[in-house]
């Protein structure tokens, strides 16, 4: 089946394409805030209809969460996985947006189209790329190219609880020659990526309580306990002065680069620099004596990611609070353990705990590191399909981020997974203003259908 | 004019003086939150009319901030400035009141009757026991034993930014021959205190900023900086491995204990364990080597009264974020300067500033210790009225909170000023379900009754 008929469809077709993204976008399924369970299952409802209005045989499996969205079609040629997630992060701090989160509209920046909103990039318009793809196949051809099956989770961004039992449960239906997973970005704006390691991540919430109520700090200033300074002591000790995690037997498993990889790395010229000034930084943090590049994708970290005590209204009250809260997380390399460093970060804290203070910790997610082996012919079918696309060849690169998905394919059903996106550094996933560039979502739609054609011409 | 009949007045009259009080705690006066400037306004009225009522010659006068309230009656004896504040702490966390706050009652716990509600104690409750204490006197003598004048402030809450300004511009009506102060408490629940030294305050807020956004911690962590990271480093580096303050010069101005006020002191045999045990504490905190009484009284303090920075709703975020804030006080003693310590604890801030990070800093109050002289006849005199009334006889002490208006009264107007209250440790002042005891209300109020007989009678 021809390639370029597909391609022109693609870009005819490219504004009804975005208006069905703003759709989706519309449907606030954030999976971590229990208030939107419902968003959830209606951003599940909407997608089971839209596979199915390409022919799709597509249900929704529910789970002891937010459900799953599975569906199948045949065609001849390879049998692939497509995975993407249709929850996304929360929204606040609110007022930091310019627009509506879930009022997504298509902006010109400077002359660049933009669709703004929560999910935009992260991940429902990376999802819908493929999805695309595949419905310009299948309105010129009338099939796809090859046998698709597609997996879009709604809990990622909240630790994925239901996804590794809905693996084991539903392994036979779920097994391919290939798994595809979109929830990456471009290297840089001209150049894409094949995601080839992942960081893992561990996840941990602790409460620090001293007194039995919060205390006047003039009456007991001096004599008891402080919950903040407990708490902000057990912060700061996680790193050393060199910027190492402290935690016992952290490194545990964190290998070095080979030559071979830092070479790689290395003639990707990253300019870290001009990352870092993107969000008005200049000094890279972190430990001593690493690359940036090494830093992002190969190298653990442990950071706070809130933090809340005491009065924090306006103005100023002179209390001890009974207690301190903090989340924390790690991203994992190798074959770093994240139930061991859980255990030892436990450990560290009770070993920081005056007597007369107690923690109270709560676990969100857990998983390891992964890493692609890169021997199936789709790696390199798909880097020569994406540099035809794109205006700069294709790369294998490290990701900083954790999408543990690839290693539950790799682990469960014995499936390799190339990682593809077009998210750019700027698209403020995460964060308020998220976006996605219509090129990123053209030209994206465009790579699936070109590395579809690449996988199976030869089939 | 004898004391007798005023002090049966006042046990006749109890009930009506705790459903004046209920009245006045019904007010939401917080003074800190500009939401509630009108409830401060009420308060002041409220307090005015009541005044009035006594034959007081009493108005409200605007500030630049919350009213004063002032009022004049003539009389024999002694002229007696009486001084208390109207505005009351917040009340977040507001889920951990047992009742409404501002929806005060009485309550009977295990045969103990407790006026429960935000400002029962600090200050409403405190301040009421005078009034009722005038109330009686004239009702019973139609007249007051001496020269009175009312002074009642609504900013003590939030740093009283108008108190200065106020008393020098009315220095000449509000000079007298002693002042008295109801705002502290017993020193145990049998022994009454006059407070002789009074620990100042100097409150710090900052917020670091690092990027300019919110940052997704796969993308970044490991090599953009993390503001919460740099806010605990911070706090954690305030005070060294023995419970030392390190801000440079921090202890520049606080002397060590005459041997005269240690031996006062050991003689109070100060029960640290039960002082702590009830609110379940058991490990002093603060300087190493230091006995509980100093560190309360005699000894300057550092501490986190606010943190907040990052994701702190349910569930996980893994975010870098922009920026994270603390709110930090200081409880200062001897000559220390409040001023001095705050430039060289911003500049300890500014030295531990990453160089793409910065840093706002709002300064909330800044007051010196202060020590009172007991020269003056009254304070004899006040012992020996206080120690009539209570089962044990009353001492003179030390102070750990923070009440700056006795400095200003000796420092502008020359005055001394006698701090006596009847508040007791488990009151829960600026916390929740904060009460007073209709013990401490009633007895208050007889040794009000008592201490202007005493002041009086001789002269």
């Amino acid at each position: 089946m021809d390639l370029q008929p597909v391609l022109n469809r693609i870009d005819a077709d490219i504004d009804a394409a975005t208006d069905r993204l703003l759709d989706l976008l519309r449907i606030p399924s954030i999976s971590t805030d229990p208030a939107f369970a419902q968003d959830c299952q209606n951003a599940a409802d909407w997608l089971v209809k839209d596979l199915t209005s390409l022919g799709i045989d597509a249900t929704k499996r529910d789970t002891p969460g937010h459900p799953m969205v599975v569906g199948h079609i045949d065609g001849a040629g390879p049998h692939v996985l497509f995975y993407g997630h249709y929850d996304v992060q929360p929204v606040d701090p609110l007022e930091l947006w310019d627009s509506p989160p879930f009022e997504p509209a298509i902006e010109d920046a400077d002359g660049v189209k933009l669709i703004r909103g929560r999910g935009a990039s992260d991940d429902k318009g990376q999802l819908m790329t493929f999805v695309e793809a595949c419905r310009a196949w299948k309105a010129e051809h009338g099939a796809l190219p090859c046998k698709i099956t597609f997996f879009f989770e709604g809990e990622e961004e909240s630790g994925s609880p239901s996804l590794v039992p809905f693996i084991k449960d539903n392994a036979e239906e779920l097994k391919s020659d290939i798994a595809l997973i979109c929830d990456t970005g471009l290297f840089q704006s001209k150049t894409p990526a094949i995601i080839t390691t992942l960081r893992g991540l561990l996840g941990e919430e602790l409460t620090i309580k001293a007194a039995d109520k919060d205390l006047h700090s003039g009456m007991y200033g001096g004599l008891a306990r402080n919950p903040i300074a407990v708490l902000s002591k057990i912060i700061a000790g996680l790193h050393d002065e060199n910027g190492r995690v402290t935690v016992p037997g952290f490194y545990d498993g964190v290998p070095e680069l080979t030559d071979e990889i830092k070479a790689q790395w290395e003639a990707l010229n990253f300019d870290h620099g001009a990352f870092l000034g993107d969000v008005d930084l200049s000094e890279p943090a972190g430990e001593a004596g690493r690359t940036p590049l090494e830093k992002l994708w190969s190298q653990p970290t442990c950071e706070p990611n809130g933090i809340l005590g005491g009065y924090t209204g306006d103005g100023f009250k002179t209390v001890l609070p009974a207690q301190a809260s903090a989340k924390i997380s790690f991203r994992l390399v190798g074959t770093q353990d994240p139930l061991k460093i859980r255990e030892n970060f436990r450990a560290y804290v009770q070993s920081m705990l005056p007597s007369d203070c107690t923690v109270e910790f709560t676990g969100h997610g857990a998983s390891k590191a992964s890493a692609m082996s890169t021997d199936h012919p789709a790696f390199e079918q798909a880097r020569a399909a994406l540099s035809d696309e794109w205006p700069e060849a294709a790369a294998f690169a490290g990701c900083g981020g954790s999408i543990p998905i690839a290693g539950h394919f790799k682990t469960i059903l014995g499936t390799d997974a190339m990682l593809i996106g077009f998210a750019k550094d700027d698209d403020q996933i995460h964060s308020p203003n998220e976006k996605y560039d219509v090129e990123s979502f053209h030209k994206g739609i465009r790579s699936w259908a070109r590395i579809l054609h690449a996988m199976t011409k030869d089939a």
